[in-house]
């Protein structure tokens, strides 16, 4: 222990304190009605970079919710690292299902509750707040370092890659870590080398221009959910694969390393289904197999579906619009546009005649990314590990998608690494999203181990 | 004219009045949220059915909504007639849709717009004003006058079976004539007899014990949309037949004489669809098929599905549960509950492994009902109509469910004549549902001569 990791640890209620203010902004970037928590997010960041020590820090617009710029290069010589990380959040719905008020941050049992608090709020503030312990003991940092910390990231970065692509010269680095991840299980550490890209449509059906008595019009008139489910259950053959022609196109053969992790997992599948309270299908597939299904193969799932009465009782009604929310998760090789226009050509084919259907992509959609496996770096964040969580991490793929790796690859030439202490199981886009404490603690050393070995020094 | 239809005709302005006020109470018997509505609508209907000159006017406990029961049997040698009518009305959402607020009754274009003015406080108030023109010019009706009036109808009746088992003496009768109902087209006079049954069912799929993020689990969890889109599509065969095993049990060979009112009918496919503002398949079916398909078919109907995310944006969340609402519309020999069973069996044998099923039915449901086509009154009811609207009356059948046909028939032992003055285009069970004040006016004057010819004067 130096006096950087005594700094921390005697910082530690503080640092909750600060947490658990970040965490009561309802910073949902996908509704406009949380238009004020994502300002007070961003003023919370703002204020809280220049107190650990940022000598430069700016809000900058982005054509949506704004981004935040900070920069502290004052050592010359060491290396630039750029941290990415994001102030928004997923919605909070459904609200009923919460033990405790999601933007009321509750500890229990060693985690904080609350929406957002891991992913990304908690694993965000490790940086800062490591920043801090240098800029209070030293008076300097051992990097030179950058952060880009973005409010879009739950609406799938329509605005990013654009700001990245605008602000290059100023984000100029070495090496992209990011904040924002997570590893998959809490006993073992992993480093992801790859993450699925995503693309989100909505499908709206129109049958009839109003909704109609189920009396007077059943059997004559067109039913909305009664065609769009016909057309949805086209959409995966019966053994659950995609059925859409041209979906799979381009797709890269998997990279040998990831399969060596899926074997070396030993994932269990019945304690899988057993966790999610699930029943799973019978038999059960392989925990191999489950594993490939999350991390090598793309998806196509459906995140809502809503039309006509959903009151109590019934309502005898032939409902004029039935609509559904879509997205895919995309491995290596697959083009976001294709697999759009590839869902939208084969719901037009099975559409039945007389209905009208409309299908809008959400922003562009992100590819894949995959990690260079030589990345020296990679060994130094798997060195940090490995000494403190007691075994050599697994190089693992995640089914979850973070697009700035394809971005920052392309724009700024760096790969990207994923440094993350959230964990998978946290209920970060579920009811009672938590973060544990023991993370929170881990990750400030962790950080403050990075950054003096990426600076150069063995402490 | 005599001095009954003068007075009807002098009251106009006060009746209209009389039937704004009643539709002011939001009597939604689907949604325990509209108490106080149902309590309004019941006390504005016995302190009118009082100043209307019935001497017996008692609230009646059903185990739901109450009943009101109206007696005033004065006419000695006339014979009894039981008048039916219902209070309640359907949910009135989606409320953005109504041009005018559905509990503030407003006049368009000859046309009064309220949720319920048509189906069926307007047709009911006709038959209580009709009693009150007989007892302001002559202090006495020209036949013994029972009414029953429900409020249960539009949440399928659940009590008014065993209410009128148990209230059979005191409701006996030579005749029921029932306010509720509809003429199909405002053109072309008709009488109905024959209507479809119903059962109403709830479904609702759990694929897992909580929502899930996509990313993590996306490809490797149970997705509760993708499972029921897949069971629900199963429900019907390409064409739009039901393809439910058992469904079909018992059905009985069509009435001759409404296939021949279906030819009869000449019904116009292009303007059908494009009343309700659709397509309509490619290529069309004619016209009569059309008839067949909304009277002598039975249906399974989907009302409403709803899952997952429906904000804006999206939310890469897996739903944990998945749910839908069924109504399905009976003909003359289908068991309700045989009906209800085939379902669920049908989807127990298609639900994939790993998932739990809840199917429950709302109440017993109603069987079709059929009209003796000798009943002596019909020939009464088709002349009244005659004479007023310049046309032989069709004899029709009906896709909504009356139950009340062979609820009578079977506790009365008493046919039912089904003389409304609603048109099935009135949108009843949708936004902006109206009733033409000239249909309000015409129904005043039938009802008068109806029970005058009842009573055996031909006015």
């Amino acid at each position: 222990m130096n006096e950087i990791e005594d700094y921390l640890a005697s910082q530690e209620n503080t640092f909750i304190e600060n947490l658990k203010e970040f965490c009561r902004f309802p910073s949902v970037s996908t509704d406009p009605a949380f238009k004020s928590g994502i300002e007070g997010a961003v003023q919370f960041l703002v204020s809280r970079l220049r107190q650990a020590g940022f000598p430069v820090v700016d809000v900058v617009e982005t054509g949506g919710h704004p981004a935040i710029v900070a920069e502290w290069c004052e050592a010359p010589g060491a290396p630039t690292i750029l941290v990415y990380g994001h102030y928004d959040v997923q919605p909070p719905d459904p609200l009923d299902k919460w033990a405790s008020p999601p933007f009321e941050p509750a500890i229990r049992d060693g985690k904080l509750y609350a929406r957002g608090v891991s992913d990304d709020k908690g694993p965000l503030m490790i940086p800062i707040l490591v920043s801090e312990a240098f800029s209070k003991k030293r008076g300097r940092l051992p990097i030179n370092l950058k952060m880009i910390i973005e409010g879009e990231e739950e609406s799938g970065s329509p605005h990013f890659e654009p700001t990245v692509a605008r602000l290059k010269d100023r984000l100029a680095a070495d090496l992209v870590v990011s904040a924002d991840g997570a590893m998959w299980r809490a006993d073992l550490p992993s480093v992801t080398v790859a993450s699925r890209g995503l693309v989100a449509l909505d499908v709206e059906l129109v049958g009839s221009g109003k909704d109609l008595h189920s009396g007077r019009h059943g059997g004559s008139a067109p039913n909305s959910i009664q065609a769009l489910v016909r057309m949805l259950a086209t959409l995966h053959t019966d053994n659950g694969d995609i059925a859409v022609p041209g979906f799979h196109d381009g797709v890269s053969p998997h990279d040998p390393l990831i399969i060596d992790a899926i074997r070396a997992a030993a994932f269990d599948p019945r304690q899988y289904y057993d966790s999610i309270g699930a029943g799973g299908p019978n038999p059960l597939p392989t925990g191999e197999d489950l594993l490939h299904r999350q991390w090598l193969r793309p998806t196509l799932e459906f995140n809502g579906i809503h039309s006509g009465y959903a009151g109590r009782g019934t309502k005898t009604v032939i409902p004029s619009v039935a609509s559904a929310k879509i997205t895919c998760r995309l491995i290596a090789g697959q083009d976001p546009s294709h697999v759009v226009s590839s869902i939208k050509a084969h719901l037009e084919a099975v559409k039945p005649s007389g209905y009208r259907l409309s299908v809008t992509s959400h922003g562009p959609g992100s590819r894949a990314f995959s990690l260079d496996p030589d990345l020296p770096a990679l060994k130094v964040a798997e060195g940090v590990l490995e000494e403190l969580m007691g075994r050599t991490p697994l190089r693992v793929a995640m089914g979850a998608t973070i697009p700035i790796g394809s971005v920052f690859q392309t724009h700024l030439g760096t790969g990207t690494i994923f440094f993350s202490f959230s964990t998978s199981d946290e209920d970060y886009h579920a009811p009672n999203e938590h973060f544990r404490l023991s993370s929170f603690r881990t990750g400030l050393i962790a950080w403050a181990r990075l950054f003096e070995r990426l600076g150069g020094s063995r402490s």
